[in-house]
C-alpha cells in the first residue's frame, strides 16, 4: 500500500509539474500573441486588399494567393494546395426592391427597400416581377395560408428571437426561412420571396447567405431585407394595407470553377503522421470584407502557426493549418479535404475550427467521445487565466463535419457571439468591426488547445 | 439519526425547490429584460438628448432632471434626490498642442498632436507655452533625468500593458502617470506635461481623466494624446531630434456649485428599513456622452428597477437605484450618500455598482467577509445558463467605496472590458458603441442578484 501510495504521489507531482509547464508555456504563447501578434495586421491586409472572396470570383484567387504567401511568412514548413472544384455564384448587379402601396389619405405611395439577394439564388429576370405582398410569420402560417399564396410575393417575417442567450440557436431557428422559405413558397405558387434577415442588429443591413432551392419547384426570385425595413413592411401589412413589390435580382450560376483549399504546415517531429488541422473558411459573401465571417477563423489558424514558430516550439504532430474553401455555399472545400484525408489514409488526430468570429474568447466545443472530452475537460483550468471557462459538449464547424462524420474527434472555438450576427453575411462585417485584443484572445487561446492536443496526444 | 436524516432531506429538498423557483423568475427577469428591455432605449436618451454630463455643466442638470424623469416613469414608488456640493471644473476652449522639430533633411517642421487636457488640471495662460519635449518612459527614468527636467514639457509614454489579459489592471498601473504625473515632473521644474493615453486602442483619440495636483509644486498644465501620436512623438524622441511643443490648454475651475444624487426606490414590503443600493454615476467627460463610462451603469441600474416592477415582485427590503454625482473628479455624490446613510442610520445591507461599461456580463466582484462571499457563490449556478461563471473576491465600485469603510458589503458589475479603454473618457464613448445585447445581459445579470440579495438577505 505504502509504496502504492508512494507511486501515486509521484504520479500526482509529475501530473502538477506538467500542468505548471503548460501554464508557462501558454502564458509565453499568450504574452506573444498580445504584444507581437499578426493576427490583426493580417486580417487588416486580407480585409483591405483583398476584401470579398466568394468562391469563383477574382476576390478568391487574390485570397488564395495572400493565403500562400501569408503562410509562408508566418513560418510554415510546407505549403501547399488541394483543388476543387467550386460553384460560381454571380449577384450580377444591384438588387431592388420597390414597394408600392395606398397610405391612410388613400394616396400611392412608393418606397425603396433596401435588399440583398440570398445567395445561391436566381435573379427575376431583366424585367424583374411586380406582385402582391403578403405577410406570413412562420411556416405554420405557411401552411393555413396555402390557397392564397399563388401569384404573390411571400414576405417572411420570422423573428430572431432576443431571448436565447446563445444567438446561433435562434439563427438557426430563423435561418429555416432562408434556406428552404423559398421553395416552400413556391409549392404554393409564389412568384418571389423576402425574408426578415437573421438579426437583432439595430441597423437596417440586409443579410444575405445561402438558399437552397428544392428542384422540384419553380427557383423563384428570393432577397433579405433588414430589420427596420422588415418591421415598417410587417406592421403596413398587418394594419391590412394592399401592398406591391417590384421586386428585381440578377443573379445566376457560371459554370463550376477550380478553387483550392491552402494549407500550411508544422511538420511534426515525433509523429509526423498524426495531423492536427486546424482551420476557418478563406471564402465570403460579397457584400463586405467578412471579417468575422471568417477572415478572424483564417488568421486566428495562421496565428497558431506563428506563434509556435516563433517560440521555438518544435511540434510532436503536424500541426496543418488549412483555409477552407466555398464554405459559404458549397462545403466543396470541406469535403475534398475529408475524401484527400481518406483517399491518402492519413491519421486525423483533432481537427478544430474557428467560424463564429473575432470576438472575447469564451471555450470550445468538442464533438468526440466521452473519454476524450473528459480529457480535454482536465485542461480547463490551464485556460482559466485567460477567462475561458466553457469546454462543452457538441461543436465543431462546417468545413471539418466530413473528417467528424470519419470519425475525427473535432471541435470548435466559441467566442462570445453577442454581437456575431449584427455583421453576419452584410455589408458591415468589415475589419473595423473587429476588436484586436478580442481577436487575439481567440488566437492565444485556440493556440494553446492545439499545443496541449499536440503535446499529449487526442 | 433517522429523524435528523429525514430532517436533512426535506431542508435540501425545499433548498433544490428554491433554487428551482430562482431559476425560474430569472429566466423572467431575462425574457423581459431582453424582449421588453429599456436600457438600450435609455441610454439612447441619455446619450443623445442629454450628452456630456460633467459636475457643474449644464450637462449635468439635465441628467438630473432626466434621471428623476426616468425613475419615475419605471415605476419608483419614491424618487427624491441628495443635494452635495460639486467641483466645477471648465475645459475652457480647444486644447492645443504643436509640435516643432527639425525633419532629417533638417528641415524645420510643424505637427498639430491631438489633445485633451487632462481633468482637473489649469490652463496654460492666454499665450500657451512653448517649451522643449523630453521623452520619460516611467518613473525610474524621471529620478534618473531629475536634473533635465527643469523648464521642460516631460512626455510621459508609459505603455498600456497589452499582455495583460485584465485591462484594469493595465489601467491602473499606467493611470499613476495621469494622475500623479504632472506634480512629479513640477517637482522637478517642468512647466508642461503631455501623456500617452491610458488605452490600447488602434486610433488616435486621447483620452482625458481626472489628474491631482500635489499642492507643493506648481499647478503645470498637462494634457493626453492618443496613440498614434504618441508612438510617433516617441519614435522621434528616441532618434534624438530636439523637439518644441507650444501647448495651450484653457482650463479653470469655477466656484464649487450645487448637484445632486438621484435616487429611486421600491419600497420594501418586509424589512423596508433594509436599504439594498444598485447604481452608477451619472456624470461624464465632457468630449463625448459616456455612453458606457457610466451611462451603461445608470441605465444597468434604472433597469433592475424596471424590471422587478414589471414582474409585479414585491421586494422584501428596499430597493434603492442610485444616480450617484460627480464620480470622475471629486467623489463628492458617493462621500454624501455614505455621510447621509450614516447620519441617519440607515441599515445598508447591500451595494452594487456598474461603472465597467455595458458589455457582455462576465460576473461580479464582491468586497465583503467570507461567510457572505460563500452566501453569493452558492447562487452562482443560477447565472450559468447567461454564461456567468466568475464571482471573485474583491470588487465594488468608487461611488459605493464609502459605504464600504462603513461596512457595507459590496459588490462591483464584472462586464468583459477588453473594449473599455477603447472609449474610456475619449470622444468615441458614444452610444452607437455600446451593443444592445450586451447592456441588456448586464442588466438582466444585475437585476438576477439584486433580486437573490432581496429575497435571502445578505
Amino acid at each position: 500500500m505504502r509504496r502504492l501510495f508512494l507511486w501515486l504521489l509521484l504520479l500526482s507531482g509529475l501530473a502538477a509539474k506538467a500542468q505548471n509547464e503548460d501554464s508557462v508555456f501558454i502564458r509565453q504563447i499568450a504574452d506573444d500573441v498580445l504584444s507581437k501578434g499578426k493576427a490583426y495586421d493580417n486580417l487588416r491586409i486580407l480585409c483591405k486588399t483583398v476584401g470579398a472572396r466568394l468562391s469563383g470570383s477574382a476576390g478568391m484567387y487574390k485570397a488564395e494567393a495572400w493565403g500562400e504567401q501569408t503562410l509562408k511568412a508566418m513560418g510554415a514548413d510546407k505549403v501547399y494546395t488541394q483543388e476543387c472544384m467550386v460553384p460560381h455564384w454571380v449577384r450580377g448587379g444591384k438588387d431592388e426592391a420597390l414597394l408600392t402601396y395606398k397610405n391612410e389619405q388613400g394616396k400611392q405611395t412608393k418606397m425603396s427597400l433596401d435588399i440583398l439577394a440570398l445567395g445561391n439564388s436566381l435573379g427575376a429576370g431583366k424585367k424583374g416581377i411586380n406582385a402582391p405582398l403578403i405577410l406570413i410569420n412562420n411556416y405554420e402560417e405557411l401552411e393555413k395560408q396555402k390557397d392564397n399564396i399563388k401569384g404573390k410575393i411571400v414576405f417572411y417575417n420570422y423573428p430572431f428571437n432576443p431571448t436565447y442567450i446563445n444567438t446561433f440557436k435562434a439563427y438557426s431557428e430563423s435561418g429555416a426561412y432562408r434556406r428552404s422559405g423559398p421553395s416552400r413558397a413556391a409549392k404554393y405558387g409564389a412568384v418571389g420571396v423576402v425574408i426578415r434577415s437573421m438579426s437583432e442588429s439595430t441597423d437596417n443591413n440586409p443579410h444575405t447567405g445561402a438558399t437552397s432551392y428544392d428542384s422540384a419547384y419553380p427557383k423563384i426570385p428570393c432577397a433579405a431585407m433588414g430589420l427596420k425595413d422588415a418591421d415598417l413592411l410587417s406592421a403596413l401589412l398587418k394594419k391590412g394595407v394592399q401592398a406591391e413589390l417590384f421586386l428585381k435580382t440578377n443573379a445566376y450560376f457560371l459554370p463550376d470553377t477550380i478553387g483550392h483549399n491552402i494549407v500550411g504546415e508544422l511538420t511534426g517531429t515525433v509523429f509526423p503522421d498524426e495531423i492536427i488541422t486546424v482551420g476557418g473558411h478563406l471564402d465570403s459573401w460579397d457584400p463586405a470584407e467578412g471579417a468575422h465571417d471568417d477572415g478572424a477563423g483564417i488568421v486566428h489558424s495562421i496565428e497558431v502557426l506563428r506563434v509556435l514558430k516563433a517560440l521555438g516550439y518544435k511540434p510532436k504532430r503536424t500541426i496543418r493549418v488549412v483555409l477552407f474553401a466555398n464554405e459559404e455555399n458549397g462545403l466543396r472545400g470541406g469535403m475534398k479535404y475529408a475524401a484527400l484525408a481518406k483517399e491518402k489514409s492519413e491519421k486525423h488526430i483533432f481537427a478544430l475550427e474557428s467560424d463564429d468570429g473575432g470576438f472575447t474568447p469564451r471555450g470550445f466545443g468538442f464533438t468526440c467521445d466521452n473519454e476524450k472530452f473528459q480529457k480535454a475537460k482536465q485542461w480547463l483550468p490551464l485556460f482559466a487565466p485567460y477567462h475561458v471557462f466553457e469546454f462543452d459538449e457538441g461543436g465543431g464547424g462546417a468545413d471539418i463535419g466530413p473528417l467528424a462524420r470519419m470519425g475525427v474527434p473535432i471541435a470548435g472555438f466559441v467566442p462570445d457571439a453577442q454581437r456575431y450576427f449584427d455583421y453576419h453575411h452584410a455589408r458591415n462585417d468589415v475589419f473595423e468591426n473587429v476588436n484586436k485584443r478580442e481577436l487575439e484572445l481567440g488566437a492565444l487561446n485556440i493556440a494553446a488547445l492545439i499545443y496541449l492536443v499536440d503535446k499529449y496526444g487526442f
